[in-house]
């Protein structure tokens, strides 16, 4: 299994591989043509970023039944989309800052597609061809001014509202994948990708169809039921089968 | 009165300044530290480009008392945020494409902030200090699917959605400037920035406590009254006093 990772190591950052005897450090920033480059470098030696720097995060709304039930919102009948900005982007191990402004900061474990090559257009059945991997991802909200705003942007686009990591895993059959949210050690969501209500071709489709998707930039594809508020301190993780663990303090 | 235009000469894509005699371009990525560079080229020689190339733009909702009110919604407490993703983003005179899965695409004639240092939690006494410039946007919108989806980002977010240009005018004060939309020559929309609801210091500092804005990086301030739709072939100019013309067909 190939784990796709970025990194710091001294003062440089690339794009690696993280193998058993360490990582490999890969030249390029196309993922489509890395190249290994240079010896490997022992795990304790790097720090791991976001493995990916997305333009855009694209995030679906109310995408597995019991979510929606949960939020009392009706089943959407089109995917139903809205954004994370980049600068949301935190890599592993990185806080989550609890901003001033609201007063409830909840958890959503989530799996992430992420795009490999430009994607315009693409049709359900070629979805695969565009796409470099999958990783884990919290989709952190501030509840409060999520109901208040109407529209959820404010409330989804805190700075380290968007962890993403540990690493990119490419060639995995993202249709039946349990998926975790464990909050100080104790599951609180656990679900699998099979309750997603529009999978992830369809989702490639549709929103291709609406915007570009360029290489790096990640979908997310949306919460099982189980959310919850996060507190000064508390440890949060998204454990997705055949991916692994993505872990986050709260600052 | 300095106008940053981003162009295109041969092949080379730079930043300059638009200038009577002709463009003058600039070295450089930080609009704090251009510098000269070269001959001025005629006008002709060059194609405009979208004059800054934005990470996000943040967008307001019903931010001119008048709009609010013709679209029927009250009117906000705090601002109203949403986004468009960069790949919406087109220059001068670039088309504006209508999807097939909406039947109403809607223009909205918008005054633009381009930052220019990166900002966070910006207090409103130093906003100035963090703008580049101002220009012209038109926050193109499917209005049947804003109103379906309930959440705005589809609806708002379509590759061409988002013209801005012709050109960024610094050191501009935004209080109190004419804005107009003109459909195939005819002024459907008219105000002045001085109806904005929130102002946009007050805008910079209530975005930037929320997400670092980079440098290019664009807050569209909302549009007035006088929306309406698109067709194909037709010509749409937002004009704004002391910035110009930014100008496109709808392919």
């Amino acid at each position: 299994m190939k784990r796709y990772v970025r990194f710091q190591w001294k003062d440089e950052v690339s794009y690696g591989l993280w193998e058993e005897e360490g990582v490999q450090p890969l030249r390029g920033e196309d993922p489509l043509s890395f190249e290994p480059q240079g010896e490997r470098i022992p795990h304790h030696e790097v720090r791991l970023l976001p493995p990916c720097c997305p333009t855009k995060v694209v995030a679906l709304g109310l995408n597995y039944r019991d979510h929606a039930e949960e939020t009392g919102h009706p089943l959407p009948e089109v995917p139903l989309l809205f954004m994370k900005p980049s600068t949301a982007v935190i890599g592993p191990m990185e806080r989550i800052v609890l901003p001033p402004s609201s007063s409830r900061v909840d958890y959503e474990a989530e799996l992430a597609v992420v795009i490999g090559k430009t994607a315009k257009d693409v049709p359900e059945d070629r979805a695969g061809d565009y796409i470099w991997g999958y990783c884990c991802l919290n989709d952190v909200t501030a509840r409060d001014l999520q109901a208040r705003d109407g529209q959820w942007t404010r409330s989804k686009s805190f700075d380290t509202f968007c962890p993403i990591g540990p690493w990119i895993v490419p060639e995995l059959d993202p249709s039946d994948l349990t998926i975790e949210g464990i909050l100080n050690g104790e599951v609180r969501q656990r679900s699998s990708t099979r309750e997603l209500i529009f999978k992830v071709p369809q989702l490639i489709a549709f929103i291709s169809e609406i915007m570009t998707l360029l290489p790096g930039d990640v979908i997310a594809t949306g919460t099982p039921s189980g959310i919850g508020p996060l507190s000064r301190g508390d440890r949060f993780q998204v454990r997705i089968e055949g991916i692994g663990v993505l872990e986050n303090e709260v600052a």
